[in-house]
Parts: C-alpha cells; structure tokens; sequence
C-alpha cells in the first residue's frame, strides 16, 4: 500500500516547528506494518499545495496535515478542493458544535468569522471527530484512494489518527503484514543485536530491524500476516525468554515509567541526588502520571557546598578525590540512605562539558551509583557527545543501573 | 531564490528519527531573509530518491540530507551521480584524512569496506569538510545551481551548514533581504505582538513575523537590502526600547540562560524548590555551560514529607491549604533564603495532571513563587494542555517571573 504524506505550513520550513506529526504517524504505521512512502512539506501557498497534490496523486492513502485553522493562510480545505473540483459548504451541525465545544469561556473571544471558516466542509467529505480542538479533518474517497486532512497541532491531530483515520486505513490493506515490537532497557545495542538474533534463528519468514530510542533499544519483527502462523508468538516468547524483566511492558511509555513501576511492586520509594544531570533524573522519573508512587523527591547538589551540606559527602573526599569521583558518588548515596532516609536511589556525578576536562578525568567522564535493600553499585562511565548528549546518557545509565539492581535481587 | 531540501532515511518515514534537521536549516535560512521553497522525505531506495531530484531539479539550490554512511543503504551519492550522469571516484586523500579521523581508538574497530566507501566522492564536486565525523559533505555545480550532498547526524550537519555550505548559498543571492531578529522574554504572546507593532509604525516596508518559541516570544522583521535603509537599524533601537531588557541578548541560548546571566551580573547564586516540575527547573538552569555560576543546587519536594523536611514548610499549611497554595510556595521559598542561605530561588507547587484536580484547584493549577534580595512575588497560574506541556508552562514561569524580580530591582 503506497502512503503519502504532505505537511502544510510555513512554521516548518522556517524552522519555527519542527515536523514531529511525521514521526508520530510513521511510528504508529509501522508498527502495524505499514510503511510511509515519502513526504512533502510545503509552505501555506495554494499553488504549492496543490504541485506537492499532483505528484502525490495516485497513491493509496493521501495525508495531509496542518492547514486546517481559521486563518486566510490556511489554505488545505481550498487547494483539496479546488484540485479535485469539489464545492465547500458551511455545515450547521458543525457550526454549532464548535460553538458548543467553545463553551462560555470563549464566547467573547471568537474572531469574526472564526465560526465561518471552521464549518466549511469539502462536498463529500466525511468529518473526523476532534476532540482537542475546533477542526475536524475531513475524509474523502477518491479514485479508490483514501485523502485525510488532518489537523497540525499534536495534541489535536494524535487522537483522531489513532481513533478515526487508522482503523480506516487498516481496513484498505490487501495484504497483512504483522509485527512485533519489543523495547530492551539497560543493555548495549550491540549485545540485544546479537541476543535477539540468536533468539529468533530458525524462526522463518521475520524481518528483522533494531533501532537505537532515546532511552532504549527497539526491535521490530514483522512478517506477511499469511506466512509461518505462529512465528511472531514463538519469537515472542524466545524475546521474553532472552531478555526476561529487561522487556519494557508494553504499558510502560519510558524506561523511567518501568523504573517507577519495578519499585512500586516492591512497595520502594526512591530519591535522586544529582550534580551533572542537574536536575533531569528526577525529572524524567516524575514524567509520568502517578510517579508520586515511586518517587519522593530529589537533591541538586550542583555546588561542592551543597554537596557537603545537603548530602554530607566531606570536604576531604572532594579534595583528594574530586566532585566527579567513586567515592563522592557513595557519600552522596549514603546521604540519601542516611540523612533522607530513603530506600532506594541514584546519585551522579560528572563532567558534561564542554569545559571542565582534565586529561585524567576527560569531558564525559561520568560516576554513577545507585541502591536498593541488600543492593549498591557505583560504576565510573565515558560518554561521547554534546553537553546535552552526556547528560541525557547520564540519566538513561542511572535509570538502568537501579532497574539491574532491583532485577538482581528480586532473583 | 528557490530552494528545496531533499531527506533521505528510513528512519525519517518510520518515526525512528524526528527530523531536526529541516528545522535547523529552515530556521538559519529564514534569519538571513531566505525560505526553503519545499521538502520532501524518501526512503533509502534509489528509484525514490531520484524520482525525488527529478521533481526537485531546476531549484537554485537543493540540498540533500542523510545517505552518506558507510552502510548499504546509504544511497546518496549512488543516486544523484547517476541522475547527473558523473562517474563516483575513489579520494586518497579523503581516504587518508578519514583514517587520521579515526586515529588509534578506532583502528581495529574500522569494519571492511568502512574506508571505501566513506572515501567515494562524485566527479567534479567539491569537498565540505566534516568537523565531527567521517563522511564530508560533496558540493555540486549543475546548470548554475548548487547541489549539496550533507551528513544526516546533527552534531555533523549543524557546523558543516553555518560554516561551508551557508556562505555560499549567501553568495548565490540575487537579491538581499535584510532580517532582524529579536526574542522577548516574560510577556504574553498578544502584549509583545502589540507592542511591537506599536514601536515600529511608521517604519517603511518592513514584513513582520512573530512566533511562539519554547521559552519566548520571537519577531522576525525583513525588508529588501535595498529599500529604506537604516529601516531595520531604527526599528532595532525602537524595540530595545519597548522591551529593554526583556530582550533576550544575541548570546543567550535559552531563557534560563539569560537569567543565569543576569544573576551572574548581580552577583547572586540561586537555588530551585520544585514539586510538579519534578526538576526540571534545575535541569533548564544548567543546561548551559559555565552555570555553576549561577545555580549552587535545587531541592525536588515530591512527597509532602520532603516539603516538610527538607524545606521546613508546615504540616499546619498543608492541611489547611493544601500543598498547591500560595502558604505553601512562600514557605518552600522561606526554606531555600534561610535553610540553604541561598540568595535568589524560585519554587513551584502545582497539579500538573492528568490526575489530581478538584473543582477549586483543576489541573492546570500551578503556583509558583521566586525571590531575589529586596523582592519576592508568589502567583497562581493556570496552564491548559497535556501534564508534559502544563510542567513546560510551569518552569518558563518560574524563570520567567525571577527574571522579572531581578529587572525590577534593578531599576
């Protein structure tokens, strides 16, 4: 099935926004199989719109994002339209429920007109439900081929693909291609490259792709849904065997989330004690709805002063080790153990860059320490990379050395 | 001038990878008065990248981005050399300069092949040197255009661009269009829209953008080189003198890097006290180098208990006011200016969602408070969107709002 994809406006192609609605929809497409054949962004220009529509006619499914507002440059109702020599119509029903949907709080506020241009709707187009905003996207069916306009803004244009355009597009497949994805935390690419593929040998037909996420390592298996049956069961299964609790569960959204979870099962609170990181530990362990159930809270501990007072690491540690040593990074978890009273944490400390180098300790060089009931561990790592880069490695080793330890001692 | 951008990776089409890339380029181009005319993204398939060239070829300027690894599938110079009709040649000195690269550390890491191909370089293009990687980037003059073949990796592409490819496309320029632009921190999008308008009436034909960023507010203003001199230098003094020193100075990356530098200025080090932000204050405040000379540490009270201990706000005021009240900010304030002796803070309580929310307090409550020597401010907010956007909201405030105290007494 061929998919294409045009992006409408300015804001991308200055730079203003960056292009996330393709990496969403790529995502959720090939998940279940299906690939984007290529993508055209082009500027909110009807002459522009509808040059990107012409070489992108004849493909299976045809989406459009963005364009949908109530501004004179939103332009993708009047080029879909024109090209197709379609009439737009002003919809009462939806009139209304854009007003409705506007409620009290905006009455005064709507632009003459706003209510105009956000009922028009393309003759034959079949309207899809936004529950996070006033467009709808609009479907039509043309030549056999499915065309979707549908809004730019993430938080409006995420639920309606996912509840109202894919199951129609997974209704036009003709052949089914089934997949797999797994998420592996705390080990090196390499390592779940080579375990996975030994994993799943024998096991015909899989096409197999791995690729590195911000927080993880992702494996992909698909296969033609007609072909060997019970293939991507039994790799599933091989999968879980292989890399046990190190399987992020599907209902976890980050491995901070599996982290939160792994310590609520074991009725554990954490705490963070952070220097290079400055802060983005605890923030990525508070990311998720109901972290206040695994975490209590954190220290900065960016200044030496704060490392003595706050955690109580002592001067004579920092003075003939360094900030960034093993055996600052023990104090500061014993001052989360000890004076915060904690049950489990991790405390880092290390040279982001780009200052900060010496040739003994080189920028990236980070220590990294973690503990649990009956569990410590503090290891010395070297990132490569940009500040920003150094720090995120950071917290991601963190994160995945406290998941190692809960794993270890729960065996 | 018309230029277009060609992207290149599966991993663009599948959501393995947000292209960043097209934005950093949009963004350089539209500050010097330049638009990217369209983008289109293909797979690693010869047959869609130059079916992609062909819709592309007679731009002024096309560049390429990915596709020049040491893979298979990196398929860049393979497609446009046979679009053009070059022969591809291999480069000893390239091939030399890319081993050098490498150095010792890589040496017997350097898959087969690895130097073949990453030293293959197309007939008659010139060389762009790479700073951070292995693959340079190949320049090409075809009927008067500029072809430009570029590495995928940002930290590869970003210098590669400012430094090489940038001056040329600039000399490729028939006509110049000066631009201005400015960031304006800790006022509304409509107050600094109006404002600004107001400021430069009367100014002869200047076009004027303006643009929620992350963390501030930008306007764009450009005009033809020729026309009106000093328009731009006149509505830069007019500006400053709207905004004084809520314009974010050239150097400042951020906004909490400008408030880093503007308690630098003064002097003054500053702590975080964050509840619903989880730490990603501190994280904001550090994420510049050399911000040890701004930040000693912050405190992430999650749990009550940790307000109470670590902070001293009492259990008293929690109960009767709840831990998002204006008591309890002012009381984490009191904790970091007498606990921790720090002499600026900011602090933050809010309900950030999905959960938690009440008819009183609905999700989106967030109070937030900040102090600096002879001044203190605690405000209620209330931010709409997703719990990741309402703790974006939150910290932008709280920067924000110390920014404020800090201009204020300045005064």
């Amino acid at each position: 099935m061929n998919i294409r994809i045009i992006c409408i406006g300015d804001e991308l192609l200055s730079g203003d926004t960056v292009n996330t609605n393709l990496a969403f929809i790529g995502e959720e497409l090939a998940n279940r199989g299906l690939n984007v054949s290529a993508e055209t962004c082009v500027p909110d220009d009807l002459d522009a719109i509808q040059g990107a529509i012409r070489q992108a006619d004849g493909a299976d499914v045809l989406i459009f994002i963005g364009g949908l507002g109530p501004t004179t440059d939103d332009l993708t109702r009047a080029a879909v339209a024109g090209y197709l020599g379609l009439q737009i119509r002003s919809d009462a029903t939806l009139r209304q429920h854009i007003a409705d949907y506007l409620g009290e709080r905006h009455k005064n506020h709507i632009p003459d007109g706003y209510l105009d241009i956000q009922s028009q709707v393309i003759d034959t187009a079949e309207l899809l439900p936004n529950d996070n905003g006033t467009a709808p996207g609009q479907l039509i069916r043309h030549n056999n081929a499915l065309w979707a306009m549908l809004p730019g803004p993430p938080r409006e244009i995420k639920p309606m693909f996912i509840n109202y355009l894919l199951p129609k597009i997974l209704e036009k497949r003709d052949s089914v291609v089934e997949t797999l994805t797994v998420r592996v935390c705390a080990l090196l690419e390499s390592q779940v490259e080579s375990k996975a593929r030994h994993a799943i040998e024998g096991i015909p037909g899989l096409h197999f792709a791995i690729c590195i996420k911000k927080d993880c390592i992702m494996i992909r298996l698909s296969k033609p849904a007609e072909s060997a049956p019970q293939a991507l069961s039994l790799a599933k299964q091989r999968l879980a065997k292989e890399f046990g609790h190190y399987l992020l569960p599907d209902e976890c959204l980050t491995t901070a989330h599996y982290l939160g979870l792994l310590l609520k099962n074991r009725h554990l609170m954490m705490a963070t004690a952070e220097s290079c990181t400055g802060g983005g530990i605890a923030a990525a362990m508070t990311d998720t709805a109901g972290s206040s159930e695994w975490i209590v809270g954190g220290v900065v501990t960016y200044a030496n002063e704060w490392k003595m007072n706050v955690l109580g690491v002592r001067e004579e540690t920092l003075q003939r080790h360094g900030a960034v040593s093993e055996a600052t990074v023990h104090q500061m978890l014993d001052g989360l153990q000890q004076r915060f009273d904690v049950q489990a944490g991790v405390a880092v400390s290390g040279i982001a860059g780009p200052g900060g180098g010496t040739p003994e300790k080189p920028v990236g060089t980070v220590v990294i320490g973690a503990y649990a009931p009956h569990w410590r561990c503090v290891k010395t790592f070297h990132f490569n990379g940009m500040r920003d880069t150094v720090r995120q490695r950071t917290a991601n080793a963190a994160i995945n050395l406290l998941i190692t330890g809960l794993l270890e001692t729960q065996k």
